[in-house]
């Protein structure tokens, strides 16, 4: 029997604020056996942008990624965001060590090509080195992920979180059981976003495509759920969307099915 | 006999110039065996503290460290400058890992006594987790190591990048022979700033304090040397100040011996 690894990706508010963010590393910290935090950091790198006078330009939820800005990415998500984690899971007992994309080469991605849309530095991943992660889970640490990854050419590229998580888990699932929680501010996917309680507890890819076409789900939510699909196609053995209080109480929140 | 280890610290305007930083990345990646790059970054700190409006006091070397100058040293030395390194390395086949202090706990701090100077979020190292380094270097990893600690209690902290490398190179070498380079702008120790040709080739104590008293020596070069014939009287090999150019042609510039 595979052992059991769990892949915690939060984002928002939840790790830029310090409150939250104790509160979330505390229950992180407790987790028994293999896991892996993956963190985002947008508005405080949206913050730190709009004081030096840049503009973030977001598309689909995608952020233009200039040089500037990729600057701006790699200061807050790879030093600010993801260094504070690490050292606040130390503090829990817990042997973090913070990651890029470049670091150890664990995540190899490529500039995304010019479209329609060009969206500057931002990685599409090509390869996640499941060897060199597994290896470092081995010795009892636990990567702290940040969304930044690198094209092996000497340049960092910005990369979205969640598509972060979704393909170290699917990479990893030959080797470990993996759980794939993807954590954010609200329960789960809602019904209605304005009614806490219309919590949908199952969603499969038909009835994605149908609360997607009457407008729903829309923004963020749509790629978080289509890496989640895709995680479960390609070997991972559970997907939730929840709230971080979903980390302590079980797996509370909307579970993904196919 | 013990494996040799070479640990080179660089600062100064090295790494904070994309060619400079280029063709350094490039002596450095040359070098055969295990080795550790350790790292500053002030320059890019202050310029970022300059365009958010914070201003950077700096009283015999040592940064003063309030909490917004903390949070921009955790993005310029941890975030930009490290993983650019980092991605640098990778391009030229070197494994590299960014790490600081708090990443797998490998240097515990403890926030400076306030004295006569409150230095605010400094670091003195308590403790340098040589097991933990020596492993990643087993592994074939090279270890890229930015200028900030962790305290083991959820704070980062802000320490000196040669008092890092030395006590890394210090701690090191029960298990390997321990080459410290210290390399920056200038050939070495000088008789004379503006004569280039002044260079001295062998320092030790006695000279060292001559020249001070003289004020031959003065500034950041202080606890550079100082941090130097600790790390000799500690164990280590060799250590050596040079520039850039020192990496790849043998160790010019000059030799500390005791």
């Amino acid at each position: 029997m595979r052992d059991h690894l769990i892949i915690i990706k939060v984002g928002g508010k939840i790790v830029e604020e310090e409150n939250s963010l104790r509160s979330l590393l505390k229950d992180f910290s407790r987790i028994a056996g293999a896991k892996i935090l993956v963190h985002g950091g947008g508005k405080t790198a949206t913050a730190l942008a709009e004081k030096l006078g840049i503009k973030t330009q977001i598309v689909d939820g995608r952020r233009i990624t200039d040089a500037e800005t990729l600057k701006i990415a790699t200061m807050v998500y790879a030093g600010l965001v993801n260094k504070n984690i690490v050292a606040g899971l130390q503090s829990f007992g817990n042997n973090a060590i913070g990651l890029t994309g470049a670091d150890m080469d664990i995540i190899r991605a490529a500039k995304r090509p010019v479209g329609k849309i060009d969206y500057g530095y931002v990685g599409d991943i090509n390869w996640v080195n499941a060897q060199a992660i597994a290896e470092l889970l081995g010795n009892g640490a636990i990567p702290v992920v940040a969304p930044i990854t690198h094209d092996g050419k000497g340049s960092l590229l910005n990369t979205n979180a969640d598509t972060i998580a979704s393909e170290i888990a699917t990479s990893l699932s030959s080797k470990f059981e993996v759980r794939l929680i993807f954590c954010f501010e609200k329960h789960g996917v809602m019904m209605d976003e304005a009614d806490e309680k219309s919590i949908i507890h199952e969603i499969d890819p038909i009835l994605f495509e149908e609360l997607k076409a009457k407008g729903a789900i829309t923004g963020g939510m749509i790629p978080k759920l289509e890496n989640g699909f895709n995680a479960l196609r390609r070997g991972v053995s559970a997907v939730v969307i929840t709230n971080a209080q979903g980390i302590s109480g079980g797996l509370r929140g909307t579970r993904l099915v196919l």
